[in-house]
């Protein structure tokens, strides 16, 4: 149940020495025989080295390669930091020539994470990305392995796979961080392998689309990072695979459903969260609407806390959506917390007591606009104690 | 040094029964001879009834009178909620009336501030409407008194007056809240009087230029509330004002010195924060941008818990930064922290261990775009356990 698990994928997790304990080096390999990728990054302006490099990498649509550390963002490193990426995707592409691969470094992406502003031990890394080569395996345990390697605050690996129901093709899936694409303390990166027949711009397209409903509706604090990326690669290799190409309706599908699911195992492991809250706005004028409203809420400290406390506190919901350019009657909206719609047509509702708020239950939030059709959830935490703790102690 | 420090002004504060304790109602009368108002609003779509209510009354550019009540905010409370609005300037119109003012309910401002989605007890605030129109008073104290009545989760009451250099006007104000018209867990409400002569559409220019920059770039956890109001009312009463007119420059000046001086009070008495923050951008584009950028990173949760935990994270703050859509060149920018640059030119720079936090003291963090002359600076506090034990904990 990982990014090995689809045909025409090798994978290795190896511990380089960045990090002060544990695996820090993933690599993830195509063998093909198609090598599509495309890829989806930060819009951070200050877009981290590997980000900049992994930006030409993916613009002709061919990847053969991921490399991944953690122990390092190596963001706001200057053109020495873009160095080191650069020489890092040579020892990729040297090291899996040298294992009769031809790997072209251009063709090699480049993945880091962990602090800003610190050089890569280059010394630990580039022996690290020898031995993930010689590592490299199309079984299960060095998939997981590079689920672990790529782990910082991280309590969890998260790694997915699933195949479709005639059995004709395979996505697997990793990813480590705290939320969207505007992710927490880190950064979020995933990785998404597929072994359909897929065109590269079916794959970009699909890719897009499955983020946009996922990983870009996963907000745990709301902080962009300079580093977040998703990858997706295609090796047409299922030996059932319709040769014709994949049913696009069917691999967007699956490709949202795990997309959708890793985006919920980073949110199920934010940092210092005590619950995971699900704001859905419906009935509202666009989804570009709903999803604005649900943000806002999702973004809200007040309301944020206010879950914290158990408290169902729909002033503070109101007041979130309030604050964007939504259009719709205020004397209208309605919202319901866990069930209870605690505030009806923009006043009060039952009684705020009736919410219940089970141990270990996501929170469900929902806000009717009554102001259209359209309907989009947005997946957040609370804002609690561990989280102030841990994001003050990060690093000092 | 209150609103009743410039002339043609009296005031009270008492107790309505409201909150649980302690003086909850507010009242502030212009005498005049002028009766010039303006004010600023929340653009929160759920505006309260009182703000729903003040927009008319001010409309005309005239206000006689303000009265304020802490101990519930009368949002999301309807119809009938504005029907409270209505009858309560009802109330003061008589009050002043049956003591021989002659005051219409429609020049009667009313500003509320205290828990979203409850109705006001009525039967409460009409008898302390009389108490407080019986207790005017052009005296320091019942100023003081006033600015007492609209505490909610504020520590200390917030007043302040100055004249100018010749002595011929002086402004008074006094605010409660934490933070921008964007505050914290209730409501900002600012009262500015001053005694000079000025016409209408002068003193609303001018209010409008002096929020622009103090109130709205004091901005404590981002969240705009359903009744943020700041009002200015003109008497024109002062001996030796000038009967041509006040110099607006001059004005403009202390205007400003007044709403800063009350936005520096909302944000050093913020919920539960240890350090006030301040966040200027320097060598931007345009102030527009600077401020945008500056209240990006006034905004990140990641920035203000790193500052909470005395940690000068500079790629935490070009994080920020770069989430926006300000025109820079990375490689260019620069931050400061208390005044070592611990960030140069998008990379590394001095030692960040030589970045000092004295206890009681501002956090002064610079950025530096490097790419134009513009600049402006945002107030903010860090994020703490005692915010997010005080925002859980508040209405339950």
């Amino acid at each position: 149940m990982t990014i090995t698990s689809p045909y025409g994928f090798t994978a290795a997790g190896v511990r380089a020495g960045l990090k002060s304990r544990g695996k820090d080096l993933a690599l993830v390999y195509n063998t093909g025989p198609l090598k599509h990728a495309a890829a989806v990054f930060t819009t951070n302006t200050f877009a981290a080295a590997p980000v900049l490099w992994s930006r030409q990498v993916i613009s002709d649509g061919r990847a053969d390669a991921v490399v991944l550390n953690s122990g390092g963002a190596n963001a706001c490193t200057g053109p020495a930091g873009f160095q080191d990426t650069h020489t890092t995707a040579e020892q990729v592409a040297e090291a899996l020539s040298a294992a009769g691969q031809d790997v072209s470094a251009t063709d090699v992406l480049v993945c880091s994470t962990g602090l800003i502003g610190e050089r890569l031990n280059m010394d630990a890394l580039l022996p690290g990305v020898e031995a993930a080569a010689a590592a490299l395996s199309a079984e299960e345990t060095p998939g997981w392995d590079a689920a672990h390697a790529i782990m910082t605050t991280d309590t969890v690996p998260k790694t997915i796979a699933v195949e479709n129901e005639a059995g004709t093709f395979r996505i697997g899936g990793m990813a480590k961080g705290a939320g969207m694409l505007a992710p927490g303390m880190a950064t979020m990166l995933a990785v998404i392998t597929t072994d359909a027949v897929i065109s590269q711009p079916d794959l970009d397209a699909a890719l897009r689309e499955a983020v946009r409903v996922s990983f870009n509706r996963a907000d745990s604090d709301g902080c962009m990072s300079t580093n977040d990326t998703v990858i997706a690669m295609a090796s047409g290799a299922h030996p059932n695979a319709d040769q014709a190409g994949v049913d696009l309706e069917e691999f967007q599908t699956l490709l949202t459903e795990v997309c959708m699911n890793l985006a919920e195992s980073l949110i199920n492991d934010a940092e210092g969260h005590r619950h995971v809250i699900r704001v859905t706005v419906t009935n509202a004028p666009s989804e570009e609407d709903a999803e604005t409203a649900a943000r806002a809420v999702a973004r809200s400290n007040l309301f944020k806390t206010a879950i914290y406390g158990r408290d169902p506190n729909w002033g503070r919901i109101l007041s979130a959506v309030g604050t964007t350019d939504v259009a719709f009657d205020p004397a209208q909206v309605s919202v319901s917390v866990n069930g209870v719609w605690v505030c009806r047509n923009g006043g009060i509702g039952e009684d705020r007591s009736l919410v219940d708020f089970p141990p270990g239950a996501q929170v469900e939030v929902v806000i009717d606009l009554a102001a259209g059709e359209a309907e989009a959830t947005i997946l957040t935490n609370d804002l609690t104690h561990d989280y102030v703790h841990e994001n003050a102690a990060y690093s000092t």
